[in-house]
């Protein structure tokens, strides 16, 4: 109905997936970034950051259900579960499903931002800022890591892109790694989100590198997203738990026991992730800036 | 460099992939369809059909290997290869990669395609038009299954998409896989590239539900092809061989013992494959025309 | 701040302008049309019907006071004065400057869109609908012509573009223009917009031809109209009166006397508008359709 | 036929035209410039310099004509001309159309675009470089006018836009206008293009002070140059003759004096533009870099 209204999203330096606007909700500027919540033909509510989406109705379960179930099922028994990012409620949606999850903390750097979701994107989030495990602190996630005394089974790095906006760009460095593992019980685990290895080679292989000089154990995997225009990719460390090490059959007996329901993952999902090669473009003009 | 030229690639009704054009080598209408050989950044070397990528220098192993070597490492001996389609000759490049193969027969509506794509594809076919091994036949895929009285071990059906031009429609009915019996062994099996299921789950419905009437196994997977801005879908079926039944350590050895080197595809993807969830997007406006 | 959603305005067959969304206020199908209101960066609230911007906050003085000015200043009194089209109230603002008219009837075929443009566009129509010499009737154009008993000093078409939605189409033909001079007085004067003759040199000769098998004296100009792409062309028409004749200084005399207070329009501008000349290009792919 | 290729041109800091690409004949980077020439549906061979179009076969005639001629005409015998910029030849070609004509100085800082615009764009040059009064001179224009002791009767300032590339960007400044005067005969007169008033307020703005506070008679005037999606902007400037002072019968007789023939510049156009207002968008976003 709107083919004359366009959204352009970057997938790489050249490359972007123009879809069709239905409607802008809101278009605001909030301390830290440009947030819009509009609703696209074939993805319905969409959230963008700084021109980047983060999360479409349609496909938002592709990405969080990766993003946070094979960690979360790595792990005997998460009680204690710190998300940096995913102001928009669902990576927190998706860890409260786990019954054995006792708190969820999640800290956002951007408090508006936290609020426009918890009033936009019910959809999404659906109302997991209200169950009582989950705590919202508003600040800046390197300087929690640096400043708090927690500490945690699992932590969720659900960040923008390693190669998008300035404002995660620490988040994906050696020395965040590195602070990282203080706010870790010792058999923590976690898992970044790490944009596209295909496109960015360079700004992925650097976020690689960094995590695999503090932990022993590191997994890569992706899933094809279809409103980013590409496959994102996660990486899973820690100095523990190795996610191969797990069959299909362990990993859907700990969804049941944990009463975990989900779309897309299970344990055959889990076993294909583990077996995925990593993709990089060599024609790619990813630079370092 | 050329960010001021963008290719547009339909990705489904409503959404398309913008690229960067680097150059046009080649824009022709055949008797057939609309070719474009053209240079895209990040993507290289690109063949165009009817305004749809067909496949890109960049990421053209990625479609080639996941359609070519799932379904002849599952035939234990394929002699006999037919490809229906493929006219790029990236196909044949990879069928031909196995040494147990005494003969490929490569069909193509599009005489003079062919003829552009040994002039401009070179860094795509690999001069695999010119192996003993290969018979090139100009003819309507549709009538040649047909008209021909011969049988093969393996059929690889290359076309272009289901949803796309009305150039192939034909080839993805249930009469034509029917038809398509008389041209196997008893123990033969197919694999036909199917589109995406996730913007057009309709015509992706359509189409493996007409498989599943003529073939008793069917498996099916998919691979993320960047240039497409969508996973790609297969679909491979016989009434002997499943594909399902392989082993990781079967399909490396298989790939030992007939001499075949890959980029992508190896026993650890051949599980993977096997693994994989078919996405339908319940918001796609995909219908039926 | 929006540069990620992008407004395409067609501006030919094979060109489309490309302008950045900053609100979405409304998007609905009438009975007759796509309506969309929506700011854009750089022209303000704009009216969009079936795809085609009508008019521009930033730039709707440049259409509106070219189309109505010239053809109301070439008559010595124009008391009763017809829009056809003409809902967003624009050229009804226009025509209500000139204090010698008693009464204006426009007559729109969309009631809604009417409603809609009292409502979104005041900033357009500036409360023109209130005036008590305005009169609206919600009707089919053509229908209004061969049934209304009325007669007219000066006719105002105020359409869709002839290359444009189906809508308009029968209000640029011959047949309309001959019942037109029954709504006349014998010294009466129209004038029409008729979209573009650069990129639709057929489709505007064709306008140009209908009515000059009408009219005797005819005159054309255009005026570029940045959110349209194009510069849009005018056609006045009448068996008395011909704007030609008139000086600047005659033009300039006549909008003091009446009170016309404008932003572009003058007698300046009057006398450019008379020695334009038509712009074909002989490239055009335009086609009779 | 190429509608999955577009060709965007910047026209203002928010908006673009897209057109369809039919072929890229030419895609380098001379020392100074990026330089593409390719063909585009509707507008034939293109000239683009740094992502800007300078030049489309369909419709360079309504940009050249309207630089070179109303100059040319009001300087009552002009022998000697120089042509800064404009290494296209096409300002070249229509200077040469006034037999009154001498000799012309064309100066271009890139020596590459002259050879290109040689070979590639006949259709536009129309040979005109081999002309016996022809001089080309590869040279900044800057530096030329300030080395130089050459004197002209008409400078023509064909440059790229103003707001545009940084290339140029001197050349619109007040002291290049001053050191201008010294190349100048006392009753020499100048034109330069000047890029577009409505969409670049700001930076029209400050040309056109920078001239006033050089000459003494300044006239300004526009044409809509289809490709460019504006009318372009023209400054004329002289101490001595005043082109509004033309009537149209005059223009017309030093046209047919001097065997000038035109496709589009005539008397009545020369009146046209002596009566143009300046448009300025109040909703621009043009800012100062």
């Amino acid at each position: 109905m709107n083919s004359n209204i366009l959204v352009f999203e970057p997938v790489s330096r050249t490359v972007s997936l123009a879809m069709s606007l239905k409607k802008v909700l809101l278009d605001v500027k909030t301390k830290y970034q440009h947030v819009q919540i509009v609703e696209i033909e074939e993805f319905g509510r969409t959230l963008i950051l700084d021109g980047l989406i983060q999360c479409t109705e349609a496909d938002e379960y592709l990405y969080h259900e990766s993003l946070v179930h094979p960690v979360m099922i790595t792990h005997p028994k998460p009680k204690k579960v710190l998300i940096v990012g995913g102001g928009d409620g669902a990576a927190l949606r998706e860890v409260l499903k786990h019954d054995v999850v006792e708190e969820v903390v999640l800290v956002d750097i951007d408090g508006e931002l936290v609020d426009i979701a918890r009033k936009y994107l019910e959809v999404i989030h659906k109302g997991s800022f209200n169950d009582p495990r989950s705590r919202v602190v508003i600040m800046d996630g390197f300087k929690y890591i640096e400043e708090s005394n927690d500490r945690y089974d699992v932590v969720i790095l659900d960040l923008t892109d390693p190669h998008g906006p300035e404002i995660a760009k620490a988040l994906y460095s050696k020395e965040f790694y590195s602070k990282l593992t203080s706010r870790l019980y010792g058999d923590g685990i976690i898992v970044t989100q790490s944009g596209n290895s295909f496109f960015f080679p360079n700004t992925y292989g650097r976020t690689v590198s960094n995590v695999r000089q503090v932990f022993s154990i590191v997994r890569e995997y992706s899933v094809w997203v279809p409103s980013f225009g590409y496959a994102c990719n996660f990486i899973i460390a820690s100095n523990s738990y190795d996610p191969a090490r797990l069959s299909r059959y362990e990993v859907d007996e700990r969804l049941r026991v944990r009463n975990v329901s989900t779309s897309y993952y299970n344990g055959e999902v889990h076993e294909m992730f583990m077996r995925m090669p990593v993709l990089y473009n060599r024609f790619s003009v990813d630079v370092d800036r």
